[in-house]
C-alpha cells in the first residue's frame, strides 16, 4: 500500500475543488432565497418514500424540488415525480456520493428563484458522503428502525456531519424489536445535543413536527446574524 | 474535476496490488482447506446476527472462524465472539471496504489448518467493496426485506460481483408488505440465474439450507476439476 500518500493527497486536491464549488452553491441558493436540504443514509432507509411524501405536503403551499443521485437506474426519480415537483435525476455511475459539481450542473436549467425548497437525495451509502459538502443548508441523516440501534457508533462520520437525525419507519419499531432509547443515547454519543426527529412515512406520523421544522429552519436562515 | 484521470491511475495500481495480495490468501486458503465466504450488504441489513448464528450452528461439527470489518468500534466482534468461534475484529477508520492486505494482516497469527471455514463481514456498504477481491471462494450479498426490492437494480455491481443472495429478516416481510416476486425478478435481471437463499435469524428460518448449501460448496472446491 505503498501509493497511500499519493491517494490521499489527489483525494485532498478533490474535495478542495468541490468545496469551492459548494460554497459558490451556497451562495447561489442563499440569494435565490432557495433553502437547500440533502438526505443521506443507507440504501434502503426510506429516503426516497419519505421525500416523495414531503414533497407532496410541501407542494400545498410552497414550491419544493428535488435532485436525486443513484448510482444506477432512474427509478427514484420517476417514483418522486409523481409528487409533481421538479425532479431530476443525477446517475453516479460506479461513484457512491454526490459531488458539488453534479449538483451545479444539474442545476444548470432551472431557475433557483421559483423555488423555496430543494431537497437533494444523495446515494444511499453510510460511508462516502460524509466528506462532500453540497452547499446544502441542513444535512440529514437518516436511521431506519430496521437498521438497528448501533449505526451513529459504527458510521459516527457521517453523523458527525449532518445536522440532524431522522428516526424513520416508527411503525415498523415493535415488529423489529428497536430499542429507541439505545438509538438515542448512541447518537448522543456521538454527537451531544444532536436534534431527532422521528416520522413514519406509512402512517404519517411525525410529519407536522418535519414540516414545522423545515419552515423554522428556513426562517431562522433568512434572518441576518448568527444562527 | 480535472485531476479525475490521474485518481483513476493511482485507483488501479492500488487494485492491482490488492489482486496479487487476494490471488495468493487464495491460495493459502486453498492448501490449508479452509473455506472461505465473505458477506457484503448495507448497513442494517442483518449481518452480524447472521453471522452470529451461523458461526454458533457450524460449530456444533467445524471449526468456523470470523474477521470482521468496522469504520469504528469493535461491537460486532464482541458480539460474534459469543458463539465461541475465533474472531478479529478489523477497525478501517474512514474507509468504506475492506482490502486483501487487511485480510492478510488480520490473519497473521491464525493457522489456517485449524479452519474449517472462515467468514469475512465486510463494512456495511453497497457501493466500495464491489472490486476488492479478499481471496474468499464466495462471496455473499445481503438484502433484508426491509430494505425495498430494486436494491439489486439500484446497486448492480455489488450483486454481479457476488455468488449468491441471501434474503435476509423474511420474518419482517409481511410487515414491511416485501413483494418477493419483484425482488426475485430484479435480482434476476441483474445476474440471471443468480443463486437465492432466503432466511430469518431471528426464527432460524432457512438455516438448514444455508448450512447444507456451504457443505456442499466446500466439498465441491476440493473436488479437482472445473466447478
Amino acid at each position: 500500500m505503498t501509493s497511500t500518500p499519493r491517494i490521499v493527497e489527489v483525494r485532498r486536491n478533490i474535495l478542495k475543488r468541490n468545496d469551492e464549488i459548494a460554497r459558490a452553491l451556497r451562495e447561489r441558493f442563499r440569494s435565490a432565497g432557495v433553502f437547500v436540504v440533502s438526505l443521506v443514509s443507507s440504501p434502503g432507509s426510506g429516503k426516497t418514500a419519505f421525500l416523495e411524501k414531503t414533497l407532496t405536503l410541501l407542494r400545498q403551499d410552497h414550491r419544493p424540488a428535488a435532485l436525486v443521485g443513484d448510482l444506477a437506474t432512474d427509478n427514484d426519480a420517476v417514483r418522486l415525480a409523481r409528487s409533481q415537483a421538479p425532479v431530476r435525476q443525477i446517475t453516479t455511475g460506479t461513484l457512491c456520493h454526490l459531488e458539488a459539481a453534479m449538483v451545479e450542473e444539474a442545476l444548470a436549467e432551472w431557475n433557483l428563484k421559483e423555488l423555496d425548497y430543494l431537497f437533494i437525495e444523495n446515494v444511499g451509502n453510510l460511508v462516502c458522503p460524509s466528506s462532500w459538502d453540497l452547499g446544502e443548508d441542513l444535512r440529514v441523516v437518516l436511521l431506519s428502525v430496521t437498521e438497528g440501534e448501533d449505526k451513529p457508533l459504527k458510521y459516527p462520520t457521517i453523523f458527525n456531519t449532518s445536522d440532524v437525525v431522522l428516526i424513520t419507519k416508527t411503525d415498523l419499531a415493535d415488529a423489529t424489536g428497536f430499542d429507541r432509547q439505545a438509538a438515542l443515547a448512541n447518537i448522543e454519543r456521538v454527537r451531544p445535543g444532536m436534534q431527532v426527529l422521528e416520522v413514519s412515512t406509512r402512517t404519517g406520523q411525525g410529519f407536522e413536527s418535519w414540516q414545522s421544522f423545515l419552515t423554522e429552519q428556513k426562517k431562522r436562515r433568512a434572518t441576518p446574524g448568527p444562527l
